[in-house]
């Protein structure tokens, strides 16, 4: 019933997104001696790789389904990705968002002309809200990561950078919140280790990993900074795509990730929200090893201003 | 005696830096509902669009010049281009810089392993240093604005533009600091309006193509966050491929810089610093005319990260 994601569908992915959207930079980072490569997926249009994903599904809707619009639920980046898909093809969408989201993304959202609908994060489940709206609505479900289209779209990123870099990467650092990224690059290059980089306390992918089965984040899971990688669970999909294929996962401190936010903004000129760090920390940190063929994921930079100047100025 | 830059001479610049460093991105931004192309020149490797003219005037000595070695006056980005491509081509570089230049600067000049010799802003004549320096050591000046092949690299940026925009653009927003860039675009790009940007008060390329002839800032000159467009004068050379060429000048506010550093990092995902912003500031200020055409150069983005910090949260 479910359609399985393959490389196949990452290579139509990444034709189909190379028609609307140039390729974001390829740009040589230096860390400790080695000469690494960051995908700059943060100078996307909606700032963020997401957009890859919402426009992947989206554009493989039937007419019927496109008339129907779209569900999605997000914190923020997916919302955007799917807002930004929607405009473009005409398709009316609906947006879940947690009422803690950025003010930031929310506002981009609407102005992507979304509508929005908030929920409460730790009281209300998210997805019974966005079941809710559809039963009373209508509307095909947009999931961030637990979807085909949507693994496929966010696997084209490594596509494109397998063609800057002009073979494949040895290796691929990628944030990890519910695997989407994570199962697409893993099926858009096959010969590439894939590390997934997780908040602590949030590696919920990292553990189904190594347990063999999804694992929730419990209620007492720890705060992060990482907003956009906070997902409760992977789904079977995506378990399914990065069971024998992903390295052990890794996880970084929040003091990690804004080592890597301040990095950023000194050595590559690029602002990084803290989700869209994660895999640089790692890099930073040395939980990774690098060489001259790693690729390091920049996924987003829809940053809170004020939140990014408590960072440069070591504030929090 | 002196060598005057030429379209062809940067044709030939544009071909040369092709081979060393990727294409930096041309990425939409919509201002004002008329989407516009910034050329995101901070993405360079030292941050700044000045590795074009340093690679390009070094790669031009002769044998013997490279032997002798250069030296550099600058407040910081053009120090960087010229260590950058002395480290490359294997040559001995040293560069004047005032004493209160931006610490990042100072410290990736003497990363990139040149010499750094320190003056005093109000104090000493930077070029009377860098005259000392020569007589004493011997060495070639590479001038920061007033220079052929400075110029003619600098204009490379502007034949990437319009390959990225796949015709020439309408017009060319540039900041402007002694007009090295303004010439090499105005160059690079004969069918294009030249619209150059300079802080308030420090406007001495357009007070001199008003006057049709060179002006000096005077003592008094006001205090501007731009401390990479503060040059005291312009050059002959400059002022010869500008006039009848270039548009009225047009100044930026403090303010109106800070306005578009903020902009960028919300809208465009870049760090700019002040004086990397001041196209953008002119055009979100509505002092330049915009059209689908046209092209703003973000020249820079090694920021201080306290003043950024503060910038972001209004706080100055």
């Amino acid at each position: 019933m479910t359609r399985f994601p393959d490389h196949a569908g990452v290579i139509d992915a990444a034709r189909s997104i190379a028609a609307i959207l140039p390729p974001t930079p390829l740009l040589p980072a230096e860390i400790g001696g080695t000469v690494c490569w960051v995908k700059a997926e943060n100078l996307q249009p909606i700032g963020a790789f997401k957009i890859r994903g919402g426009w992947w599904r989206l554009s493989n809707l039937t007419p019927e389904e496109r008339r129907a619009g779209v569900v999605a639920v997000s914190s923020g980046n997916h919302a955007q990705g799917v807002a930004w898909a929607a405009r473009r093809l005409g398709i009316a969408a609906t947006i879940v968002m947690p009422r803690d989201a950025p003010e930031v993304k929310l506002a981009s959202t609407r102005a992507l002309g979304a509508e929005v609908v908030l929920y409460d994060r730790p009281g209300e489940d998210r997805d019974a809200v966005a079941a809710r709206l559809i039963a009373e609505r209508g509307g095909v479900l947009v999931h961030a990561f637990g979807d085909p289209w949507v693994i496929e779209g966010q696997g084209s990123a490594g596509i494109e950078a397998a063609a800057q870099l002009g073979r494949a990467p040895t290796r691929i650092i990628a944030c990890c919140g519910g695997g989407g990224l994570a199962a697409g690059l893993a099926l858009a290059c096959p010969d590439s280790a894939i590390h997934l980089v997780e908040p602590e306390g949030w590696d919920m992918v990292g553990q189904a990993l190594a347990a063999g089965e999804i694992v929730h984040a419990g209620p007492d899971a720890p705060r992060t900074i990482c907003d956009a990688l906070q997902p409760t669970a992977t789904k079977p999909i995506n378990l399914n795509v990065l069971s024998g294929r992903a390295e052990p996962g890794v996880t970084v401190t929040d003091a990690e990730v804004r080592h890597a936010q301040r990095w950023a903004f000194a050595h590559l000129q690029l602002v990084i929200e803290p989700g869209g760090a994660a895999a640089l920390a790692a890099a930073l940190a040395g939980n990774v090893p690098l060489d001259e063929g790693t690729v390091i994921m920049v996924t987003g930079g829809n940053a809170d201003p004020a939140a990014y100047a408590r960072t440069l100025s070591h504030a929090d």
